[in-house]
């Protein structure tokens, strides 16, 4: 039996026809996805998994946010489920294989197992959790998050859209019936298996990446006053120029996240002057800052450090300066043994592999929460992702769904939780 | 008559009466001016400048722009006219003092001349230019462009203002009739009394600026493009940035004109990020430089050590750019023999003075490309204008009309033209 499960792969031809199948659901032009979380595009593909599923033996469960909890039964019905999955809504613009990957993944597991007629001890649960993206309804990893109990369900079905539409709304327009509520649904151990969304496992040559957890992040609003004044009689030296103090913090960030390196990052992706005009020196400009690392006391530490830098900038330049912190999610470290499996599973299979942490948030930053939690990130081309241009190989998404394969087989026949040991 | 002369002084009260009473047409509630050219409002200044023209003797004419001559004759009328003036309409939030000064110590100069019953040799002409400001029709300064040949006539009557109205419309709405073609109304010399619009004089107690000329304008549209990624997933060492390439233009254009200095000045004034969002990676921004200084080669100088700061933060970044010249204008020197005439009247008259360059443009740039031209600045405080809060002491525009008075008689009392001698 042990020799047999070691040698037990999953069929990478039909994971990717699989991938290739579901991506008409809400196909873009550009050959990536537009389906919005509980669109007419995502009720299609929410039936077809449902059925695919049940088309494999799971049965399926609904919860209140409309979350598919599909279960494959094990020889002992008292343990919890080893689960794993992640998302089929998209980006208006998104690729393939964000949450896609993940998903369809544990669907091909679940086949696997049942070509080899496997039969677990524990149970295994495939989840398709409902809004991963945020896109259409803030926040992002909703469902997920009211899982662990972060929201309740309440709350996040009065969220409405853009266009003032609630969950609850989308959900009956679909005809979406619950069939559980939100956070009843036992979960023992949750493995995502998910594209990067970055560049490194691409530029090292590496196919599995082991994620450590997801980082924390820090948002800050931001603004800078000076002076406006006119460009052409306003000497060097006289301008309180609120565009040149922006351009010394942007610097600054980029320093100070390279010194607090090589997991830190920091970025000022928006900026906007107060009235521009090619011929008035910019007196006001808003901006936003986006910190993030694995270690919450280097965040800390980033934070003091870019204080500290805009308040020289400002004082130097006769400006004045606003930075407000507008959300910190603390890091989410995953659960060492678990991570530690992933990373012998991955190393028994032969594939190279390294640590790394999660720039982006997942489900599974929520499950962390909660229960013993890992993630497998695999690459994806030049790193891109929330883009049409999404793409990542066949070979990369079997050996991902190969390491899957292997940790859900070990987790699920284990003598006996708590995993930790 | 020579010790009269030197002794005649405008009255300070009534010219700052003047410029109150004026200051109604377009009023707005924070003590600013809404005078666009050849508004309602803008008629009715010119109705009450036609009116206090005539009341004080001169014969008015008006060309085919709109712009007012009002002619103060002189024992010789072959000689052409010495001629002064600014302009009566302003910025949509404008100030009280930016072009209406100029305009309305013209007048004072007349009063004063008539209460003393002084003659002069030559002809002394008013005038008020249409469309100096530029913000209803482009270009700004239009109709002093038009009358040195930069523009014909009919080019400026055909352009359009942002809801379709031409200038010929907007002329024939105000009931404003040509009595003579642009162009052709005699000039013999031109001197400007204006604000500063910027700081020095202000910050070195000065009360007149004997402006030397014109400063040369370059003005540049440009982009940055460098690869947006994702803002928690992209290493430091990995991010093709766009806002970083520009924060280091912006502060390379900062160092450059301060080595070109201390007339040189660069403003990067326009800065827009393309798709921003606080956790992506910037990839596209574009930006706007204007770079001025009094010296042709030092803006051929500039311009080319800012392209090649630009070269440089590209290639170290991984960024592409681009930097294309929308607009030059020349140096614009105003007469020698002028500028140290109304030097001498600023000393003779015990004002603290300083020579300097024009950072704005004005009327007299374009004049200077055909007659004898000089300006006489004034402090404004803060240096701030195209603003309601513009401001101007009773005091500072006495003494800018009192050497303008002084300049203006020297000028009409010479025995002859050139005055180049």
């Amino acid at each position: 039996m042990e020799t047999a499960r070691n040698n037990l792969r999953v069929d990478g031809a039909r994971l990717w026809s699989t991938l290739m199948e579901t991506a008409a659901f809400g196909a873009t032009p550009a050959g990536g996805i537009n389906r919005l979380t509980l669109s007419p595009a995502d009720g299609r593909v929410r039936d077809w998994f449902r059925a695919a599923c049940e088309a494999a033996g799971l049965t399926v469960g609904t919860d209140s946010l409309g979350t598919q909890f599909a279960l494959r039964p094990g020889r002992d019905s008292t343990r919890p489920p080893v689960a794993t999955g992640s998302h089929l809504d998209t980006q208006p613009t998104g690729g393939r294989f964000d949450g896609i990957l993940g998903t369809l993944a544990g669907l091909e597991v679940v086949r696997t197992l049942n070509d080899a007629g496997i039969e677990t001890e524990a149970p295994i649960l495939l989840v398709n959790w409902t809004n991963e993206e945020g896109s259409r309804y803030a926040p992002a990893t909703m469902a997920s998050a009211a899982h662990v109990g972060t929201f309740t369900a309440e709350d996040i079905l009065a969220r409405t859209d853009a266009d003032g539409v609630s969950v609850g709304q989308a959900l009956a327009s679909l005809g979406i019936v619950a069939t559980e509520p939100t956070g009843s649904r036992a979960i023992g151990a949750f493995v995502e298996l998910h594209i990067e969304q970055g560049p490194i496992l691409e530029a090292e040559a590496k196919t599995v990446g082991v994620v450590e957890g997801g980082q924390g992040i820090l948002w800050f609003d931001g603004t800078i006053t000076g002076f406006e004044s006119h460009a052409g009689t306003t000497p060097m030296p006289r301008r309180r120029d609120a565009v040149l103090g922006l351009a010394e913090l942007a610097l600054a960030v980029e320093r100070i996240a390279l010194a607090h390196g090589p997991s830190a990052v920091g970025t000022l992706g928006e900026a906007v002057i107060g009235a521009p005009s090619r011929n008035v020196v910019p007196g006001r400009v808003r901006f936003t800052l986006d910190i993030r690392d694995p270690r919450a006391a280097t965040l800390d530490a980033i934070e003091a450090d870019v204080r500290a830098a805009l308040a020289d900038i400002a004082a130097r330049r006769q400006l004045t300066a606003t930075l407000d912190l507008v959300w910190r999610q603390e890091p989410v470290p995953f659960d060492p043994a678990l991570v530690a499996l992933v990373e012998r599973e991955a190393e028994a299979l032969g594939l190279a592999h390294r640590r790394m942490v999660s720039g982006a948030s997942h489900d599974a930053c929520n499950l962390a929460l909660k229960v013993p939690t890992a993630m497998i990130f695999v690459p994806c081309k030049d790193g891109i992702s929330h883009n049409e241009a999404e793409s990542a190989t066949p070979s990369d998404c079997t050996a991902g769904a190969d390491v899957l394969l292997q940790t859900l087989l070990t987790l699920a026949n284990r003598p006996a939780l708590p995993l930790r040991d």
